[in-house]
């Protein structure tokens, strides 16, 4: 019998015989034993000690780092390259972004980037309920956890349905508390679906991530308590800083 | 008001100054188009063709069809690039992998890579309610859909449980159904974490995918109708040719 490799961690058994680890995957691998020895907020040695220390190119090294930070497991700080915390875990639940964070012992934050109307096309008229053509509300705002930008959320609303959204609205605040407290509007269900996408140049540059990272999306369509459509929701978030979890009960 | 741009597209609104468009990514908005022409199944042109009529140097085309792939936008067929159909919908339930890929109208299959005991570790086994060393099973098999392989499957079982499991079960066969049918066990209820991971090189090589794909990584731990754990998996899927559904009721 072996050891158990851990939760997570890559199954080593039954590598095919053709299955060669590539250089810079074994350097990932004793990276990974440093960064364990560093501990979270550990500071990384220089690439150039770090190439001499296990002997392989600085490209080679550059490789595994890429992937580290890809991963979530290295982050940037200045200049420096520390050991990350783990992955936020958000659930997957009708309570908002805000709570999910407030949880996790984190300061939820928002910050705005753009509150504009546009005419309902077909797919989203039917999605909320309208005739294609009718105004909707689009907010998009940029998702923060302790002050570091970690995702991109775009909200769709009718505007019949919340007319006053632009003068009423603290758009730093949670929305889902303005619908209930301002409009007496509670949430009794939502369809969600989940990806994996690469980040658009656009949204590199809004929440701060280096081009193509792998990032969650989210889509949701939320009804009120009488099953009535809200809002449609299109959430990005850093694949690197957050996983999503759920509890599963008996299928209907 | 502007046209909606229509659900899941790039936000074209509120671009900063500094936000350029780079080429590659302009010449990906170009293809989009082509492959929306095209339809499922469609064959592209040559890399050479296409580098000529969008007048672009075959590196700038190749990003551009690299990211394409990792979206699962288009797909190789032998040599050829032919545009992909939608991401399956795996709804996030106790019901099979098995059972989610049939609704779909798409013909499950699972192959044997390994079925093994270990001795559990602590993790593992605080788990699976079992002291550590106990021995418990991995069984890793390769998901597929339509004879594709979609993904990669370690399942992690109390010997103690399912002594049989290496004598009774068919691994091309359903676990669950296994488990119900033959010893009566039946679930209640599980935890599941989503995140996003890069492929190992092991696995991009199991499930033949090219390494660093971006794929959904799924943590489940589930229980029998009386609570007791049952089983820890861990599901890997193609990130281009899944996504995952679920619907969310009011928050307990």
């Amino acid at each position: 019998m072996n050891d158990y490799p851990g939760p997570g961690a890559p199954i080593r058994s039954g590598i095919p015989d053709h299955g060669r680890v590539p250089k810079y995957y074994a350097v990932k691998g004793e990276l990974d034993a440093l960064l364990d020895e560093l501990g979270e907020g550990g500071v990384l040695p220089t690439e150039r000690d770090l190439a001499t220390r296990f002997a392989v190119s600085r490209d080679t090294l550059r490789q595994a780092l890429r992937e580290l930070l890809i991963q979530g497991r290295v982050r940037r700080r200045g200049r420096s390259t520390v050991v990350a915390g783990p992955k936020l875990e958000q659930p997957l639940s009708l309570a908002s972004y805000t709570e999910g964070v407030r949880r996790q012992g984190r300061v939820p934050g928002r910050n705005l980037i753009g509150l504009e109307t546009f005419a309902a096309d077909a797919v989203l008229a039917g999605q909320l309920g309208l005739k294609p053509g009718d105004p909707v509300w689009h907010l998009e705002r940029v998702l923060l956890a302790d002050g570091e930008r970690v995702g991109l959320e775009s909200t769709y609303l009718a505007v019949a349905r919340v007319p006053a959204l632009d003068r009423e609205f603290d758009p730093g605040a949670s929305l889902y508390a303005y619908l209930g407290e301002k409009l007496g509007i509670g949430f009794g269900g939502a369809d969600e679906r989940i990806e994996t996408v690469l980040a658009t140049p656009r949204e590199a540059l809004l929440i701060g991530t280096p081009p193509a990272l792998p990032m969650l999306l989210l889509h949701r369509l939320t009804r009120d308590e009488d099953g009535r459509p809200v809002e449609r929701v299109r959430s990005l978030y850093r694949g690197d800083r957050f996983s999503f979890t759920t509890q599963l009960g008996t299928p209907a």
